[in-house]
């Protein structure tokens, strides 16, 4: 868990994935584009004519215990993996409600109750996940999170995100735009 | 615990704080000025001739439990009282090997190794106190600790501060500048 790392996700006809499409879940969506540039590192130029573009910072660990660190260490993979041609970003907004609670309350619902790191754990290594901070700097989520995975994978990783809805953390997002892409030929 | 907000410190000779001394804790200090000015809000124009400048963000609760919170809501104070004509600004960075932990290895390093949030209720509500983030949105600190209180409250003031010194918890801060000042006449 280096220095947090601006990672910007940019819609427009350019970049690397191909956005095959995307869903408002809850709340309002996003302009339609039809490929999506990843950056890393600020200071980068915006460019001129995207569609839209969201920016959030990777950051150390907000609910993981040691235990479960050291347990998603020990499978997870990497981002960037060559059979790794399908890709999910899902931008969430978590309500008021969400924030005023402590920290201890906010642990309960997301782990002991909805099991989010356990099911994510599920998953893997198949499902590479990062996840991308942005309530504190502004902008219109309160996280951006990437997912990548084998087209093999692709039903799984449905199951992934059905589950994760139905849980009771859930009940607190109030915004969720959910776009599925593939590599660029 | 509303939206975040931006809040800035710039020292400069404008500001309706007085500067009365500024000591480098642990690693590199600041460049001296007489007074302070504290904005808040996004978007403000930067003060052409400050000495320095450092945002930083309020945030949701990250460690605080519902207990703890709610002692603390029952006994707090904000900021602002007119008796508070002392504050002090301490900005701190934690080091790499803080930020490694999980999140309940650095919760048992802060409470209850350390007793932070307990040491902080114990001069409740003489000193008034809000915590801005800034690691997430870069910078030299990862946050900006700021505090009011009447003058009749200093010497209490000054044992918090060296009792948080000694606890476990400050053996990972690797840069702590302490601001001293006074409401300007």
């Amino acid at each position: 868990m280096p220095t947090p790392i601006l990672v910007t996700f940019t819609a427009s006809d350019a970049g690397s994935w191909t956005i095959n499409h995307m869903t408002s879940v809850v709340g309002e969506g996003l302009p339609a584009a039809t490929r999506l540039a990843v950056t890393e590192g600020a200071g980068l130029p915006t460019l001129a004519d995207s569609a839209w573009s969201l920016s959030g910072m990777t950051s150390n660990l907000r609910y993981t215990h040691r235990s479960e660190a050291a347990a998603l260490a020990s499978i997870q993979e990497g981002l960037g993996r060559v059979q790794a041609t399908r890709a999910a970003l899902i931008p969430i907004r978590k309500s008021d409600a969400w924030w005023n609670l402590a920290q201890d309350d906010r642990r309960a619902i997301m782990e002991e109750q909805s099991r989010h790191i356990a099911l994510g754990m599920e998953f893997l290594p198949a499902v590479a996940r990062r996840l991308h901070h942005c309530r504190d700097i502004g902008g219109p989520f309160d996280f951006l999170t990437w997912f990548e995975y084998a087209p093999k994978d692709a039903d799984r990783f449905e199951e992934l995100v059905q589950a994760l809805r139905r849980s009771p953390e859930w009940a607190f997002v109030d915004r969720e735009v959910d776009i599925r892409l593939s590599r660029a030929g």
